[in-house]
């Protein structure tokens, strides 16, 4: 019996797109075929292809998995410029069909969130140790930016607390504000430069899924710990507290708030707290009955101007409160001057703007696929990245920092009706006005109300049921899930982070290390074998050892599934003498879900026929995936085999082995 | 149509070793039977068990996939106490048996790599920079050890090249030889103390295979860096240079030959150069004609003899030749008093004992492992690498730096008929004798054959043919070998292999990141779905769009899944509308080969769903593995999907669901 190949025009295949290949098939010699009470179907190698062809290939699945631009194909001249147009700017898709009725929804929905990003923006340029005006300028330009640029229509655009609380504590590390602001300045707005840059490349380079490295279960106990932090550290305005540590690691935090009691003003606490209270319950309020967001949404902004007016009228009592102080009218001024390319500073402003670039990039685009996947369209996350990335470019130049898609404002705006990116414009607007005329007003606002705000922010980020359900489904995700949270709390956001990423990517690995291997048996009346621990109903096929193995065999398990097999056929063998079972004559392996095989796992196949050659058990694979065919034919490991080696169905191999056996008789 | 939880006994399986457990099946309800013309068989979960138990399952297979002390089970306490002593002290299992014919192959190779042993040892210890008598010291003591503690009966102890020159570079990095050989001698032994104690470790927390993480294809590349720099480090010798460069790149080595022409020796350049040819032809002619492997054995120590001879009655006109000198007679003196636990350059001997340990303990297992399969018996990794361990622990304390298993040496072994551990015994005794009477002899040995006997070892590691089979099967692993190719070559050791090992695991990531997928449909006349691009008599089954994929569905790869099983859709539903086919009705979703599934998976299979929902298309899995199962079970996906969204088989899935269209009509 020996081995036809075959060489086949292959004209059948999916159909469309079809590359002129040929198949090399392996087909069983027709003479074999008489005693057979079934037809045997032969093991396929995938279409040949040349090297660059699979690089080709694989380039374009890494790359370009979304075929992005598929609308392209087909198309006469003028509508692929019009592609081209609505590519880059999608602002060109929606803007020739905006009527009045979308305008109302977008005037209702970008003042509404207008009302959250004003008293938000300075709460969060508070976070980041930078001046609140800072804030509210990032509340203006990027917003238009991205109106032009992107491609989510819910998406609200501004500062937000997680990127706000990372660059504040890794510039606090290297520079203090109160010592050295210009420096401090230069440095925010030099890494929002690399963030926009950092953003930008991983889209144009197409390489947006390194951010989903960053898994669910990391973001969770990430932002969990964050925003345990942060809370913590708002105590400074909420107590009232003066001289307050810098640092941003739980023990510090509190060590200080406790080192201070001295300092706590009774004024603010009483203050502080019922603003939070009441903050809080708004808050509730908008969770369980949607409808009534804009209680929610109104919060903010009403309790900073009930504050402001209480400090305002009760100065003269209640001088111990500290306030925001006069802001500066007028609109970003230029920051192009204060870009800082050079010196020692340098690598931390590159670093931090990775790192909160990165994480601005994650919330930007988790948020924007949340929307569009609950109302039904699809953003490419790639150009998202683009987007994201050249508004923080420019925002760099134009006195702005790090800013993304918020959570909370985006929730408000999809909840007040808000239709398309006119809601970011509205809203923009509305912050041009204050900025030119409403900036008098913020001089009484006290400290402690931007305080209770950012922990009313921050408060939603800590998802227990999320930690829950990771543990209750995934011990290692909550595994990832905690070390990032606890990395976060004692050490730092990168640590934290780069910990959490370990943990995901070792579990991939752990997976491929200790594959599942499992013995099968035949469903009787069917062709269908499956796992014996699983199925009841399946029963052992005497005189074959069938196995599954669960994993592409690599370098990195070649040797464990090596002893493993061995060591199930020696428990199958003790088994057969401890239960006067028919002698073991041959042993499949069910190679379905064997995803790829390496250069190692060919040489751990070649050992391993070896060695149950030396016992006089015959070796017979199943189902191999075309990559592997591949390889096993590329490395004439599937000639050793030959044509009784190697079968399409455990059934088939089952059928036409013990065939062959009666044949022998 | 509901879905029927059911708790049975689970009481059949593999037979062996019955966890007392139950299993959850999910019946399909019988009314649904009647209408169908085969018989549907539910998916099952795995056996239940609770987070320990999965916890011993993982962490038993993780560390102890072989069950090494299998043969402890139903034993009598003497046997159990036997078993203990053969485990721990492998010369137990062989001695008794011990018989004279035993001995006299022994005796015979013992004497045949000890002539391989003390030039190679001589030459070695050059390589790490040490004094030529710690590579005498080094293969006296380890190979004692080694006999009453290895498991393999033909790996053949002592220093080797790859080690050595490792540690020469490492060291020499931090503390130069010549300038303070005390320290440099110090911190030698703690790195082999280090590399003991790691290589020990290992074993011991059966971490063993944390080497596997160094693929074959890794291991050619740098081996065959290592090999280029070492001969042309060895032109010092041949060549007759006195002043040569330190470091272990390429480019300054090479400069180094170059710019000391003026030093160039032609005595030394004809006697090396012609040394090498005659060693490089006997090593030729050992690898063509097996049977005369004892003239490549015999040769460097022929050529030590003679070419000692001729300095020694020529000195007056050869006085330009590096020699030896004088050698200090004496078994190894204790070193313990120069280990070295404090100070600055305990990482530097930590890092270079990590490194060499690492080394050296693949290829002493690589080796063992290769005898051991060519002779049919079995070496415990783990046991091997406590064996290994403690016999560089014990060397690092009576003046031996690091040994491992030399494959040259091992095969000339094996080649010389050694059939026990005895032959390295034999080999000691013979080192012993040279240490105690023959020092003096080696007074007049010229260096150059020393730098010809590394030179023919080595080159036997560049091995092209490996290299070229890489680049035809894997070019992926060929990438990996190229990188640590070119690490060791132009950066350093350390820097090669993490290189390499960072594309190995990336190569890992990829295929988890960028799984593939493919469109099956129908072999005619069978129940076989088989991907349409491999199989040309497969047929597409109208209405229905069947989707394998081929890889775990992890937080790195769900986004992309969920993007190209969309893309995957839209294709189709072009297809069809250029072809007149039917409209899509079904989607199947062929599990078989999904091994595992984290929550983003989860998410992402439940996001899936919704979307295909809205598109009025109805969504089914087919077969998950049991952890799959498990998970999609606890998570309520299972629930969610239903008993008519949920298949053992693409067969009975296809049956089922056009038979319920056709009830419905």
């Amino acid at each position: 019996m020996g081995l036809n190949i075959d060489r086949v025009e292959d004209n059948s295949g999916p159909g469309h797109a079809q590359p002129e290949t040929t198949t090399i098939s392996i087909l069983v010699p027709s003479e074999t075929m008489g005693t057979q009470p079934q037809e045997l179907h032969g093991v396929c190698l995938p279409p040949q292809k040349t090297t660059f062809q699979k690089l080709r290939h694989k380039l374009s699945e890494i790359f370009f998995p979304d075929d992005p631009l598929h609308g392209l194909k087909n198309q006469t001249r003028l509508n692929k410029i019009l592609f081209a147009l609505h590519f880059v700017f999608p602002i060109f898709q929606w803007a020739p069909n905006y009527n009045l009725t979308l305008f109302r929804s977008d005037v209702v929905s970008g003042l509404t969130i207008a009302s959250l990003a004003i008293p938000q923006g300075i709460s969060y340029a508070k976070l980041a140790n930078l001046p609140p005006v800072i804030g509210l300028y990032s509340s203006f330009v990027p917003p238009l930016i991205y109106a032009v640029l992107g491609s989510s229509k819910h998406l609200a655009v501004g500062p937000v607390s997680i990127a706000s609380l990372v660059m504040g504590t890794m510039l606090n590390d290297a520079v203090s504000y109160t010592l050295n602001p210009v420096l401090y300045l230069k440095l925010a707005f030099t890494a929002t430069f690399f963030a926009g840059l950092f953003q930008a490349s991983l889209g144009f380079l197409r390489l947006g899924f390194l951010i989903d490295f960053l898994s669910k279960a990391t973001l969770v106990g990430f932002m969990a710990g964050a925003a345990v932090i942060v809370s913590m550290q708002q105590l400074k305005g909420l107590l009232g507290i003066v001289n307050f540590t810098s640092k941003m690691q739980i023990i510090p935090v509190l060590s200080s708030v406790i080192e201070r009691r001295d300092e706590w003003s009774w004024h603010a606490i009483m203050m502080g707290f019922s603003f939070l209270a009441c903050l809080l319950t708004t808050r509730q309020i908008g969770l369980r009955k949607p409808k009534l967001f804009w209680i929610s949404a109104a919060a903010p902004l009403t309790l900073v101007i009930l504050s402001t007016l209480i400090v305002a009228l009760f100065k003269s009592k209640l001088h111990n409160i500290a306030t925001i102080g006069q802001l500066k009218k007028g609109l970003n001024p230029s920051s192009l001057d204060m870009l800082y390319f050079h010196g020692e500073f340098l690598a931390v402003a590159v670093k931090t703007g990775a790192v909160t670039g990165l994480l601005s990039l994650t919330e930007g685009i988790a948020v924007g696929r949340t929307f569009a996947s609950l109302k039904n369209y699809q953003v490419d996350g790639n150009k998202e990245m683009i987007a994201i990335g050249l508004m923080n470019m420019a925002g760099s130049c134009s006195s702005c920092y790090v800013t993304t898609g918020s959570f909370s404002r985006s929730a408000v705006n999809e909840n007040a009706g808000g239709q398309t990116a006119m809601s970011n414009i509205i809203m923009a607007l509305t912050v041009l006005v204050t900025l030119l005329f409403l900036m008098p007003l913020f001089r009484y606002t006290p400290d402690l109300i931007l305080a209770a705000i950012i922990v009313t922010a921050v408060i939603g980020l800590i998802d227990y049921q999320s930690a829950f359900r990771l543990w209750k489904v995934d011990k290692l995700d909550f595994v990832a899930c905690l070390s990032s949270f606890l990395g976060v709390l004692f050490v730092s956001v990168p640590v934290g982070l780069a910990v959490a990423v370990g943990v995901s990517v070792f579990k991939i690995l752990l997976h491929v290390t200790r594959p599942n291997t499992g013995v099968l048996g035949n469903i009787p009346g069917t062709q269908i074998y499956q796992d014996l621990d699983r199925y009841r109903e399946a029963q052992r096929v005497p005189s074959f050892f069938i196995l599954s193995v669960e994993a592409p065999i690599y370098f990195a398990n070649s040797m464990y599934l090596q002893e493993r097999i061995l060591r199930w056929l020696r428990e199958e063998e003790d088994w057969i003498a401890a239960n006067n079972g028919s002698t073991l004559k041959c042993v499949i392996i069910d190679m379905t879900a064997v995803t790829a095989m390496d250069t190692s796992g060919l040489a751990m196949m070649n050992e391993l026929k070896r060695m149950l050659e030396k016992r006089s058990l015959q070796f017979v694979l199943t189902n191999p995936v075309g990559s592997v065919m591949e390889k096993l034919h590329k490395s004439n490991t599937l000639e050793s085999f030959g044509s009784d080696g190697l079968y399409i169905t455990v059934g088939e191999a089952v059928a036409h082995v013990s065939s062959s056996w009666k044949t022998q008789l």
